[in-house]
């Protein structure tokens, strides 16, 4: 069990999102509320894209709680990026190390995920089974969540994001059958290019973890002017989080059981259905 | 804010009392019931003595949390010891770093505190000028517990444990008052040379953090059928711990404000009145 | 490229022979003599078994340095072993993470490695394969040589030692020409099931890390009287190491090429020789 | 015993310098050519200004050897900065733990040190007495790197750099003298208020460690083509460090003993003498 937030829209300094709100990610860290543990400190990991260099995200991970990190706060005041990944660790067995932190990296891509694949220690070899050949030594650590990230990439991620994720989690539940594990997938997923992220909540028995995105700007201005930073902010400015940033009314939209957010969503609805493709 | 616990009696694993009781002191560093913090996981320790050995203790401390700690799991298994110490800590602001970690250890003894002293940075120059020059550089880390200890072997722990102790504490409250900082003190404390344990429970409001220690075995075995572990151990077998590691009715007495147990306590009360000795 | 020693015999302190000698294994962390690198500063493990306990042995590894690990130095200080394993690691490239970290353990069961298997991202996917399905996501860490001990258990390691390293070996030999890669495997083994030490000598190219055995301890009290630890010693005690931990002559023998030692060699001969076998 | 790199000049990626010349910081992190140590792997730290922000730098230190922390390579290659700091630490005994990691910062203040003072242990307590007050609780960890920064802090640093740091080198050769310690003082020193930099070179006995500073762009451009980010630096880019970055005749030049220089150096010459002000 974790807690991840995705930014998306003007350049920010991480440390206005993840340390300045009243129950900010790392105030998520120490005492989350709506998680199945309300402590997240096995680990952390930010991944952020530049304004300028040459697309691929920087990633920086720790096994120490976050809370108490501080090269992460360093870096939160001094890293400025249109576009960061940020999660917090509750490891569910798996072993605390730096492989094993989110967000997980491929070429320009970032993939992170709270939740779990039931009985993966039954499952990960048939699973890992599935990865194309030539990504299978990328995997270097052993959680689930990064087996997700190389199901998706061999299932086509650079194509279609919705698609490849569909047939993974697709997957990913017929080899829980086979295996007799009827509802295997538990899953609140964040993937991006550096362009737009994708956020998915979904799973197998339909009561999937947490997750959150906030109002147009606009809407949040007008809701929240403590929030300072809000105001230099484009419109399309968009996070996406396992749990509101504040308890403002208005403010923080659920995304629904089984759908799909895209961000910058543009003039697109901000979310659609979400459903795995039955491999 | 912190969580402790000292044993002294029959030669145990460590893994009996630190892992395997309802409520043990790792289960407290995830979710503390009585404590200020509910997490304690920036960093933890223990120190044991060994049947052998020239009765100097060992110490193993790590800053990672205690509950996703493998080699503190992998000691805890496979270390036998008649008298030892464990902490887990919530640091109340300074550095996560192993010299930061209790217990501290100066040759034959071993130190733990839970609490704090009042605005430390203020007081912390005038407390430090007052440590034996010659023991000024074994101080390591920058926690107020550290220097408490070296404040107390300078007013002889060597000879008088309760009383240099209350040198010590009678010695912070004058300086706090010097400081105009009225109640500076709030500890539990251990302390042992091996042979014996002392505990101390201590503020200056008189309100002091929780402490605990467990009845007579024989007492305790009556209770506490379920704990196995008790059937071997002698009667002068005891625990000190911040929070009891179960909920059974009379197993656990709560140490009173202002007070000092001494464990194996023998013929002797389990406790007496401890009182700061003015400056 | 890293520094291994295994030691059967007396129970001793580790601190004796991790620590004491002049070319000591913490020594030869930092300046190793005869190895690819001299510094395997890329974490270390040690890994002993008790005399009494239920035969599995406790695991302590650490990413960080083994010459300035405190705890490192305070478990050899106070840990008594009959029957222990010692790693200093220098990664060739994989993570470095304490489930990378030797020795690694199975049930009753030691394994540690210096040495690499060529092009292994290109051989991983194979030789993760011929694991036993059981026994798959028990591998945690990203090495070679943790599959290398996973392919020796599944070639049967629990009834015939020398026979599934000889088929281990055979194995990725096997693999490696199946990928085009001629000489693919360089091993300094050691494995124990607790009551014996199995050390393998052995490199496709009939070029291996070097690996050196202690002459029986008679021989060693007579020509090494300043290892004052040597008096109490049984004779049957052994230590097998990657370098020698001093430079008295007739001290250290080199395990030929090719070559398995087994400790205590009892009335067998010292060693014998290996190869793998076909697969 | 360290190696320490300070930049100036055109906002450059760290990673040009911190990896990609032939003997890189990261690479003498591993292998110095003229340390007292060939290993600097005690930790490590990075230190950097922002073209945009308050002033204050951000600080970067962990305790793993730097040629294996990812971490360190993510930031080199997404951070930019025109003044940064790097150090690689080999400890001479205090611990090793992130708040004895260099660089020390103090408000806009960088410091970093190679050196150390002999007897440490006996003279730290008159040193730590002379800080003053209201700095005292400032000192986080137990090297004498950090007393020596807080010390010319106390003694004008503010005011006059060079000055400040005469005064702290005259009362540390004062206070050794009066505890018997006839040359206590070595040091290669670098402090910015993230305009300019100081680079000191002295010790007590006139042979200091060693120090190296690079001749001005245009020259360094003729003379060393392959380092294509040179291109682009402008005239007043100059490096400082404890070793040579490459091989090339008339790229570095020795900073003599008893010397400061200040870059940028602009009309001035590269370095003046520099001599303890007796305390």
């Amino acid at each position: 069990m974790c807690r991840w937030l995705a930014y998306s829209g003007s350049p920010l300094l991480l440390d206005a999102v993840l340390y300045r709100p009243e129950h900010s990610l790392i105030n998520q860290s120490l005492r989350a509320r709506m998680g199945v543990e309300t402590t997240n400190g096995d680990g952390f990991g930010i991944g952020w894209y530049s304004t300028d260099g040459d697309g691929t995200p920087a990633v920086f991970r720790d096994t120490a709680p976050a809370w108490n990190n501080r090269n992460l706060r360093e870096l939160a005041s001094h890293v400025r990026s249109p576009l960061f990944f940020a999660h917090v660790r509750a490891s569910t067995g798996s072993a605390v190390q730096q492989t094993n932190c989110h967000p997980f990296r491929h070429g320009r891509w970032l993939w992170m995920h709270n939740g779990s694949i039931a009985d993966f220690h039954r499952l990960q070899r048939d699973l890992c089974m599935a990865v194309d050949p030539a990504l299978f030594s990328c995997i270097e650590g052993s959680t689930d969540s990064e087996v997700m990230f190389y199901l998706a990439i061999t299932f086509g991620l650079d194509q279609d994001v919705p698609g490849a994720v569909a047939r993974m989690a697709g997957f990913v539940e017929r080899v829980g059958k086979e295996h007799g594990v009827p509802e295997p997938l538990q899953m609140t997923v964040a993937v991006s290019d550096g362009q737009r992220v994708w956020a998915f909540r979904y799973s197998s028995q339909g009561a999937s973890r947490s997750l959150f995105y906030s109002s147009r700007a606009e809407t949040v201005r007008r809701l929240h002017p403590d929030l300072g930073y809000l105001d230099e902010v484009s419109d399309d400015t968009r996070i996406v989080v396992s749990e509101p940033l504040g308890d403002l009314p208005g403010m923080w939209n659920e995304l629904p059981e089984g759908s799909c957010a895209v961000i910058p969503s543009g003039a697109e609805p901000d979310y659609f259905p979400f459903l795995p493709e039955p491999g």
